[in-house]
Formats: C-alpha cells, sequence, structure tokens
C-alpha cells in the first residue's frame, strides 16, 4: 500500500465563501500514481470546512452560505467566545473538516455534478488543505 | 492490502425520504471476503445523502426529515438556483455524502442500534450508493 | 499494511457536553507504532456524535452546543418518536459518528487549534468510542 500527501494553499477573499478546489485535488491524485483507494481531504482550521456539492451552477453555494447563515446567524445573544466568529466554529463541524472520497482506476469516483469545495467561514485568510491518498 | 467496490441501486419514493441500505451494505461486506479494514458508502449525488442513525423506530427517520426542513426550509426568499431544489443541496452537506465505517473480524463494529441510511433530498428517483471495502 | 483498534470509554456528566478526548486517541495512536496512514474514530451511539473544533477557549464548545440547540430544538411539536429524544438523533447525523483523520510521520495531521470533541446529546451515559489506526 503506498501513501502519497500533499498541501495545498488556499486563499480566500471574502468572510464566507465556497472555493471549488476539485482540479488541485484531482491533480494530487494523478501525482501519486495510485490507481485503486481512497482519497481524503483535511482541513487544518476550526473556522472553515470541506464538503462536496453541485459545480456547474454557483447559484448552488450561494444558497448553501445563505442557509447556513440563516441556520446558524453570525450574531445571536447567546455567543460566549470573545473572538465572535462561533457561528464560523458550528458551519465548520456542520459541514466537517474532511471528506473522503473514492479512487477506482484512477480516477475520483465523484458523482457527474460533485465538486470538492473549500469552505471558509471566518476570512478572508490564507488556509490549508491536506490531500492524501491510499491505495495501490 | 484489497480493495472491493460495488455501486448499489436505490429507488426512492417521495420528495424527502430515509431508506435503511444497512443489509445491502453488509452484504457487499460479505462478498468482499475482507476481514480487518473499513467500508465506505459515498453517494455521487448532490441532492441526497448518507448518514448513520437509529433503524429500529421508524418516527426518529420521521423526525431527523422534519427538524431539518425546519432549520432548512425547502422555500426561502434568499434561494437563487433556478431549480428550486437548493434545501436538497444544503441537507446533501450537512448530513454529507460519504460514512466511513470500521470492519473487525469481518463485521461492521456498528452500534446496536445504528444502520445505515440513504437520505433523499429530492427524490423521487434512481439513485446510487457506491460501496468500498479496504482491507485484509 | 497494519490495523491497530481500540474501544475507549467516555462518561458524560450532563444532557449535552462536548469532551475533549485528543489525548485518548493520540495515546492510541502511539500504541498502534503506525507511522504513515489514517485515524477514524467511529462512535458506535445514535444520540452522540463525534466533531473536530477548537480545544483552546471553552467557550467555543459552548456556543457550538447552544447554536445546535437553537437550529434544533430539544422540544418541537412535530417530533412522534416516543423516547423525546429526536433533537438527540438529528444533531448526531448533523456532527457525524466518525472522523476520518491523517497519520503522518506517528503523529496526527491536526491544526494548531484542532481537537477530538466527543459530542453528548442525550446524557449522561457512558459512551464508547472506537479508535482505528490503518498503514504502515
Amino acid at each position: 500500500m503506498k501513501t502519497h500527501t500533499e498541501t495545498l494553499t488556499v486563499r480566500t477573499s471574502d468572510r464566507e465563501q465556497m472555493l471549488d478546489i476539485t482540479s488541485e485535488v484531482v491533480a494530487v491524485l494523478d501525482r501519486s500514481n495510485i490507481r485503486d483507494g481512497l482519497l481524503i481531504v483535511h482541513i487544518p482550521h476550526t473556522t472553515a470546512g470541506v464538503t462536496i456539492n453541485e459545480n456547474a451552477d454557483p447559484d448552488v453555494v450561494h444558497d448553501i452560505l445563505a442557509a447556513l447563515e440563516k441556520a446558524v446567524p453570525w450574531q445571536q445573544g447567546f455567543y460566549q467566545h470573545c473572538e465572535g466568529n462561533s457561528a464560523a466554529h458550528v458551519k465548520s463541524s456542520m459541514m466537517g473538516c474532511s471528506q473522503t472520497l473514492l479512487v477506482k482506476a484512477g480516477r475520483l469516483t465523484l458523482g457527474t455534478w460533485q465538486g470538492v469545495w473549500f469552505c471558509e467561514f471566518d476570512g478572508p485568510r490564507t488556509r490549508q488543505a491536506v490531500v492524501q491518498v491510499m491505495g495501490e
């Protein structure tokens, strides 16, 4: 079994933003020369996350961010965390800080409309995404 | 290390529905002849997902769907996506499009009450679930 | 490829509580002698979960629990499940019952502020967390 790991740099430009990192992730897979196994994207931050969703119509990610903001508003009277970014921490846990994808015959088994999205919830910042491929 | 992959077909009958696919997933594990490792269920769709939850009382999945609808209503004034199914995309990301389970001595380490649920958020449709077992 | 699995016991003292189990998880990794691969934490319960988030300021986990309670209240008129703990099931699926972490050079690739949190949503109870390390 082989393991191949790379760390990507992601620069965000807004407080809340979803960035399509699918092509960067696929490039790591290609460089790994692993044909069958899995690929994990891990975000080493507590106010960002990663999710899989549609990468055709940009309105979809707009609506995801808007619906998350409605469900978990930036300002709520009960927040105690002094940095004022508690909503970002909650959204990070809701989306998750890692995604596990499958690799078959050298390709991700993503569906037709699925892309890998870096989720910024407290930007703009320079962020990282660790991509690990495991298999043979 | 061995890898065994199968694609299941899931037919849903409602717009929102949770379907217990535990026995189909366990059948893939049995056919893999893998005794120790992990099993990943990946849903290649952006308006469906997969989660692990109780499979004893059917009221639990009713309440999960109802609570998700309350937190992320099907209609909200700020949605821009022209297909009108933005809530389904949000719920897909909230539940996640994959679940990673552990395999020990040829069995999933699911708890007593845990089952694997395919989550339909924009049905009815014919869907897929990719099941991959990795280990020895 | 080696697989090392241990089951941790987690005792919770409140109905809703987040417990930092990072050091216990790292101890399992140390005992595994695995240097490169992945580590999966699986919670075999349907009213608890596991998430990765900040372990510096305890106000963060307070705010996560409060925001989840606001988004998915303990009491809602539409709940049908007779045990009265439907919100706990929903939150379990929202946070997820497993987390996949990366192992590189014998260490988790967690970010500076990231810790592993056991999420109790219907305690107090004695719970379990299954930790599996896979790699070489």
